[in-house]
C-alpha cells in the first residue's frame, strides 16, 4: 500500500514524500494541522475545518500556504488519487524550513503544506458497538490548546499510559476537571439527562464535530451545559462519550474504575451518533 | 554556503538532508535533542549533554539511535566535515517515521537522527560585552520542561513577544517566579552578591552549563542559592545573567523596564563568564 501524498506544489508516492530536516515543524513542532473527515470519497465539514485553520495560522503570525479554494483542491485531488472512499485527509502547514533559530524567519521563507490520506471505517466503526474505556490523566500540556499545533506529545504520552492500564483512550485532567480526551472532545450525561461538556476556551480545542453535535442535540432538544466537570461527575454520569472528526460520535462505557450504565454507549449518546451520520450522509448525498 | 548534515546514517548536502513526513518529530513533536558547543574544533562538556540525551530518551520510552560513542563519532567527522572552528553541533533523534497514530509505533520503527553544525562565535561575542535585556512574559509551556524536547513553539512565541517590545529575549514567568529564559537558564545576583537560580525539576531543562557554572561559582566562594525567584526580585538585582550551551554566560542589563547596575554586565557575571571559558578552553587544549 503506497498512498500518494502531496508535499509543496508535488503529488509523490508516500516513500518520497520528504521535507528538510531544517524544517520548522520538525525542529520546533512550529506548524498546525487540520483532519478532515472522508465519506462517499468526499469531505465532510470541510468549511470548518479550514476557518479552524485559517485561525490557527492567525493566532500563530504563521504565513498561508493557498486559500480555500487551493487547499480544497489538493484534498479532493488526494482523495482521487488514492480512492478514498472512506477515513480522512489529514493536513499540516509549518513555517518553512530555515537554518535553526528560535526567532521566525522572514516572509521570503515559505510555508510547507503536507497532505495525506488514511483509510478507516468511520461510519461501520466495530467501537461504535462496544464503546470505549478512558482512563483520567493528568493534562501536563501548554496553555494554548486552543491552537491545533503539532505538539502533540504530551497526548500521544496520555493515551500510552492509558493503553499500558488497559484502556482505550486518556481523559486529560486539570485542576480537577476534565478538559478534553487525547484528539478528540469529551461529554458526559448527567442522571437527569444533561449533556454536559467543558466550555471552549484556551483550554481546550474548539472541535469541529463537537459544535455540530451540540447544535444537533440541542435541535433534539436535549439540555446542553458548556462548563467545568469533575472526575467524580464523570464516575457519576449516565452515559459519557466523545466527539471527533474521525470518530464522529463514540460512547465512552468505563472511567477509571467507573462502569457507566449498562455498560454499553447509552442511548442519548448513540442517538447524537445517528443523527450525525445522517447529517454527514445528507452533506455527501 | 553549504553544509554536510548528518541523517539516519549517511553524511549529505544540507539541500538533500530530508525525512519522511510521517516522521513524529515532523508530525507529533516527539523527538529530542541536544545543543553541544564547539570550540577550536572540539566538543565541550560533550559527556554531560550525552547523559541528558539518556535521561530524555528514557523518560520518553524512546529508542537510543545508538551509543555515545557512536554518536560522538558524528558529531566529531560533521566538525571536520565542516572545518567547524568554534559553533556548535545541534543533535535531534525523534521516535521515528510511522503511518500517523498517537500510539507509539512499535520497536521495528527505528528512531530518527539527524545532526548538523552551525558556526558561530562563541567566545568573542560582542554581545558579552554590551549584555542582553529580557522581557518577562507567561510561561506558557507544558509541565515537563525537564525534557528536552523539539516542542518549542511556546519559548519561540516568549522570543518573538520579547523582540516586538525591543528586548533581546524573554524571561518565563509562572505563578509570579521566573522558570528561565526561552532558551537558557536564568539568574540574578542580589545586592548582597549571592546568586540566584531556580531550583531544577519539572518546571526547567536541568543545564549543563548551568552546573559547570554553578560549581564555579560555589568553587570561588560565591554565595549560591537554589531557589524560587521573583519578578520584584529580578528587578531589584544588582546583575542578572543566562547561561546556556552556545552563550555560555552572558550578562543581562535589563529586565522589564529596571535598568540593572550600571547597565553593561556586572563583575560577577563577568568572572563567572571568564571562568568559564577557561574551563572550556582547558577541556580542548
Amino acid at each position: 500500500m503506497s498512498r500518494i501524498v502531496y508535499v509543496n506544489g508535488k503529488f509523490v508516492p508516500e516513500e518520497e514524500a520528504r521535507v528538510s530536516v531544517f524544517d520548522r515543524g520538525f525542529m520546533f513542532a512550529d506548524g498546525v494541522y487540520e483532519v478532515s473527515s472522508v465519506l462517499r470519497g468526499k469531505l465532510i465539514e470541510n468549511e470548518g475545518h479550514m476557518t479552524r485553520l485559517r485561525r490557527s495560522l492567525s493566532e500563530l503570525s504563521m504565513q498561508s500556504p493557498g486559500t480555500d479554494d487551493e487547499i480544497e483542491a489538493i484534498q479532493n485531488r488526494l482523495i482521487t488519487l488514492n480512492k478514498l472512499d472512506e477515513g480522512l485527509v489529514y493536513l499540516q502547514v509549518t513555517r518553512g524550513a530555515a537554518d535553526r533559530d528560535f526567532i521566525y524567519p522572514g516572509e521570503n521563507v515559505k510555508p510547507t503544506l503536507v497532505l495525506f490520506t488514511q483509510a478507516k471505517n468511520v461510519i461501520d466503526n466495530p467501537i461504535a458497538e462496544t464503546g470505549i474505556t478512558v482512563k483520567t490523566v493528568a493534562d501536563i500540556r501548554w496553555a494554548r490548546r486552543d491552537i491545533k499545533t503539532v505538539g502533540l506529545l504530551a497526548p500521544c504520552m496520555a493515551k500510552m499510559e492509558a493503553k499500558a492500564a488497559g484502556f482505550s483512550d486518556a481523559w486529560m485532567v486539570e485542576d480537577g476537571y476534565v478538559t478534553e480526551g487525547s484528539s478528540n472532545n469529551a461529554y458526559i450525561v448527567t442522571k437527569e439527562g444533561t449533556i454536559v461538556t467543558r466550555q471552549v476556551g484556551n483550554a481546550i480545542l474548539n472541535g469541529i464535530t463537537r459544535r455540530a453535535v451540540l447544535a444537533l442535540a440541542e435541535k433534539h432538544n436535549y439540555k446542553v451545559e458548556e462548563r467545568l466537570f469533575t472526575v467524580e461527575e464523570c464516575y457519576d454520569a449516565a452515559e459519557a462519550f466523545v466527539t471527533s472528526a474521525t470518530m464522529f460520535v463514540q460512547g465512552v462505557v468505563k472511567i477509571d474504575g467507573a462502569k457507566l450504565g449498562d455498560g454499553k454507549p447509552g442511548k442519548i449518546t448513540q442517538q447524537l451518533r445517528e443523527l450525525y451520520i445522517e447529517m454527514a450522509l445528507a452533506e455527501v448525498s
